[in-house]
């Protein structure tokens, strides 16, 4: 996803220190700390511009939510929106998600959602998609015991690479749609690029899986 | 799949002794006997007018191939075309596979092939579907230890069910195509269903599967 380079950025984002945590290795371990509820946490990795992760504070008041996305000039657009909205439950790290694990302690996380990542196409680039194993590693250790992974895109061939990824892992697959939007599913909530890609015809599909006890 | 009733099939069937194995209970654990050259025995589920069956024993002299399938009318087609091709390397079952265990020993079989088995889509067919655990557990018996279960349809329903079914029940998923004909593989063999539906630009979807060790 591509944005307009945003000079104010940078300024912008040290303000916002009710939605933006700024330190997030500092947190490790202890981020209930950071919600004014403590509930069972989950993660948007990628979050883009955070109609996903705004959308789903709002649906469930009951969680708290947390949302990395790397590219600065794109999660202000998150940031502004949570901003709007005012949501208690939610808040942005401004990282790339190199290594889950200096952010986050074991088993912190409840829930990990993986929303139209790159798909990273060429061969020599497998490392780098998000279901790569090295990934689902570290998926495995800030993740609760039989906590689930939850994985929606449109591109085919990264969606057939995650599945054989998931299993050849060891992670159980407890569900595929692949035609998210042929189901009624009012828990929904769709992503600013799957709002566009659905709209057109393209099938989005999800898969639910988790890690073995 | 439907066929008109053919009132001769039965004599027919019984003629057909070098193709056809009458008594296939009584080959259980030495199935390599029935075969001139011992080798894989590779076994398909439903093979319908055996176009899959023949063309797989033609490209695969090196291995054995049993085809197994319930409707009378529709597998004196398939017998009627290794007539015609005369190989030496398959086998004709006109049983309902009920219980594999009962025709084959234990890691007996190389490979399980099942071509666009029926959907059963029905919640209360769900035990009917040839990819549910009852019959996972005769696969898993009667394949060798990392023997392959490879499976074809054009059914959504079906192969979403498939994929959780295989994962649940501990098997890894290897390989997942969502539009096999999008693929270069010349050692694909189409059914005659397959050729029908992919004609239409309807995606075939298969997926291989092996279980644990």
């Amino acid at each position: 996803m591509r944005a307009r380079h945003k000079p104010w950025a940078d300024d912008y984002l040290n303000e916002q220190k009710e939605y933006v945590i700024l330190d997030p290795d500092n947190y490790k371990g202890c981020w209930q700390t950071a919600f004014p509820k403590q509930q069972p946490i989950q993660l948007e990795i990628g979050a883009g511009k955070g109609q996903f992760i705004t959308g789903m504070a709002k649906q469930f008041p009951n969680r708290n939510f947390i949302a990395i996305e790397v590219v600065k000039s794109i999660i202000v657009s998150a940031v502004q929106k949570a901003e709007e909205q005012q949501p208690s439950n939610i808040k942005f790290i401004n990282q790339d998600a190199k290594d889950l694990r200096d952010m986050f302690g074991n088993e912190e996380i409840d829930q990990i959602y993986l929303n139209f990542s790159d798909p990273w196409p060429k061969n020599r680039h497998e490392k780098r998609r998000l279901t790569h194993k090295s990934f689902l590693e570290q998926y495995e250790q800030v993740l609760k015991k039989e906590g689930k992974l939850v994985f929606k895109t449109d591109n085919q061939g990264l969606f057939e690479y995650s599945l054989a990824s998931f299993s050849q892992y060891g992670m159980i697959i407890e569900e595929v749609l692949l035609d998210l939007h042929a189901h009624e599913d009012p828990t929904n909530v769709m992503t600013e690029y799957e709002e566009k890609f659905s709209e057109k015809g393209q099938p989005i599909y999800r898969c639910q899986a988790r890690f073995p006890k």
